[in-house]
């Protein structure tokens, strides 16, 4: 069979963007990243046999970046300069090496953990999870007659063509986002084809998937993840509380230093969007382009945002949001139709975009746990998903003025 | 059934080198190409059927690169600066429009010209060629059985597979050639992932077609053509002989200007290889990186620059040739075997590579014949393969001092 990754670029174009300011500010901080399987009740040992993983993981360990890709991303521009340095496309070419990985099976599940320089390791999470999705579906698969496993896929071609007519009309601004859950390759691909074919470039704006972006000359989209905050504050934290609210700014300077103004979408959730919004300067709500929500409430926050930026006598209406939380077609219909007109939107769409065929999909994760030998922390805007030694929570709980209460009352 | 050409990157990168020094340089020149069929016997027009010509030649004439394509263009380097300026592709991206093409069937022919400012026409000879090539072998393939139809593209796999097992071995340089007389899009296709996968990256250099280049992570390889020179000696013909063989120094400076060292490899026989060894000065033998030999006998042709680079005193080892006429294996193994230490060797492999399927391939032209309203002409080293008006070719002889017995004469 064929490899499911096959291609570097096969990943989230934000892997670059962030990849490039660990590269050259940070690239030899020991980071720990760890799976985890937030689906209940799914056993994936059961599925996924264990030499299947570890030869597709070892695959990913193989690749190199060839010519074509690397004279891709040589050819991204912000304004009139280049977006990549030539020291890290040449890291990128080189001396790019994904540490090793660690594989335990336990029973119903396994553990996964990668350890190693940042500037390597980052490069892991996306397809490790796309992997493990795939050859999950795969395993699934093999309990389906050939006319089910056809029905299945019928069926995601209905369910696309629906969320197509729903939308054609619509002058929504959409991005794939669903590299990390796809149920597999060639059903992203094709998702991406025809949503390339079937809706306008301003409907359709462009794929997270670099690959993808270049196999259908589309817009390869994305800036920051919540691990350039969670890291950074591992790094910079000296074991005062200031420490770590200054290494939050300090992540949002250090990321317009390098992108400016093209790539200045905040991610406002990383320890709570109350503190972001509450916290951030006229200036930079001036200089950012926008924001992107990706927990929580999002008509909430939509209403957030434009507050703050009335506070601050910015006119919304030339700002941005990216929903990028679990979307699914009402509640972009929903979201569109309300924030249309008061705030630019556009909508990254992953898991219900690219794994929709009419069975549940999976919910993975992999997130970084340790820094320089210190815990990591996410509080997000949703209290029940905070991710983090619970001594760990309470601190950044405190230091970031994080009132759970707030969020769990949020509810429009 | 599936466009011909599907992307204006189908076609050899020499047009883009070039292409751009003509934006820079000489955008409006009004230039005139006309297409001749050179194949003794064949009646084009009883295979290829006009609606199709034109229906092909018009999507070609809607094609607009996409964004990949020009993010990998501009991914371009030599050394640490951008091959093509930000103005050169704004003008791919958003200004280029193809003329319209002026083709009359005749009898067993047709004819077919363009006429353009050079800017635009320039794109129009290869995917032209290729064009016409693919309709005919479509038409001609009509007569065979689907047995037969297999059998032709099997005899294309075993040759290919000789010409592997007889160069496999050898470390010789390779790089494909034959986008304009390929015998189809997929077999060239085939041609190109073949020799990537079963050649080393040292022998498989790359490939001159650009799109290809690009889908393999080969290396797009060109440097520039005739028309340069022809077109220059045109342009800057002012009635005198001097103007003329000024026109053909500068062609060479504004190259080197352009492309410095990394794309400075000349091509020699436009008027005569003789006149251009002997008028070559020892700091242009010294700065450019070789020649390119395309008519005539190639064997004289090496000996004769070896000598070159001797009486200049400058060690020919350094130098390199590049083979690029009407190659066939034994020929490339005969040369490679005498030049082989002597002066570095490369292979432009063209109609013998990606149209060898075990019958006739067809041999068309596509040549500039006039610019701002004066005919143009090409001698090479070939003299029974002038191009050109009688009188016009008569000129050129006497200003570039051809000695056409020389030539007659050269066979080794």
């Amino acid at each position: 069979m064929k490899p499911i990754i096959r291609s570097l670029l096969d990943t989230d174009f934000y892997k670059f963007t962030m990849g490039q300011v660990v590269f050259h500010h940070y690239p030899s901080v020991n980071v720990r990243y760890a799976f985890k399987n937030r689906t209940k009740g799914i056993a994936l040992s059961q599925f996924i046999n264990e030499d299947d993983l570890r030869m597709e993981l070892d695959r990913i360990r193989s690749l190199k970046f060839n010519t074509s890709e690397i004279r891709y991303l040589r050819g991204a521009d912000i304004g009139a300069r280049r977006m990549f340095s030539h020291e890290y496309l040449y890291f990128l070419e080189n001396q790019l090496q994904l540490p090793p990985y660690e594989l335990k099976y336990d029973g119903d599940n396994f553990t996964l953990e990668v350890e190693g320089d940042w500037a390597h390791a980052i490069y892991w999470e996306i397809p490790m999870l796309a992997t493990i999705n795939e050859l999950y579906y795969r395993g699934w698969m093999k309990s389906q007659s050939k006319f089910r496993k056809g029905k299945w896929w019928a069926n995601g071609i209905v369910r696309l063509a629906g969320k197509l007519d729903a939308l054609g009309a619509l002058p929504v601004s959409l991005v794939d986002f669903g590299t990390r859950r796809r149920f597999s390759l060639d059903w992203h691909d094709c998702v991406v084809e025809t949503l390339s074919d079937e809706l306008t470039d301003k409907q359709f704006r462009g794929t997270s998937n670099a690959w993808l972006a270049m196999k259908y000359g589309l817009k390869p989209m994305g800036t920051s993840a919540h691990e350039m905050f969670m890291i950074l504050a591992g790094v910079l934290d000296d074991g005062t509380d200031e420490s770590v609210r200054a290494s939050y700014r300090e992540s949002m300077r250090l990321w317009y230093r390098f992108y400016g103004y093209e790539l200045s979408i905040a991610l406002t959730d990383t320890y709570g969007s109350l503190y972001h919004l509450e916290t951030m300067a006229r200036d930079e709500a001036q200089d950012w382009k926008g924001v992107r929500q990706d927990s929580g409430d999002p008509v909430w926050f939509g209403e957030k945002i434009i507050e703050t930026y009335k506070r601050h006598r910015i006119d919304h209406r030339d700002k941005m949001i990216i929903f990028s939380d679990g979307l699914e077609l009402p509640r972009i219909v929903e979201l569109f139709r309300r924030f249309n007109g008061r705030i630019r939107t556009s909508f990254g769409w992953g898991t219900n975009l690219t794994n929709d065929l009419g069975f549940a999909p999976l919910s993975l994760v992999i997130k970084p746990v340790m820094a320089n030998g210190r815990g990591l922390v996410k509080l997000s805007d949703n209290p029940a998903k905070a991710v983090g030694n619970p001594e760990d929570i309470e601190r950044y709980r405190r230091i970031f003025n994080y009132r759970e209460q707030e969020y769990a009352e949020c509810k429009y």
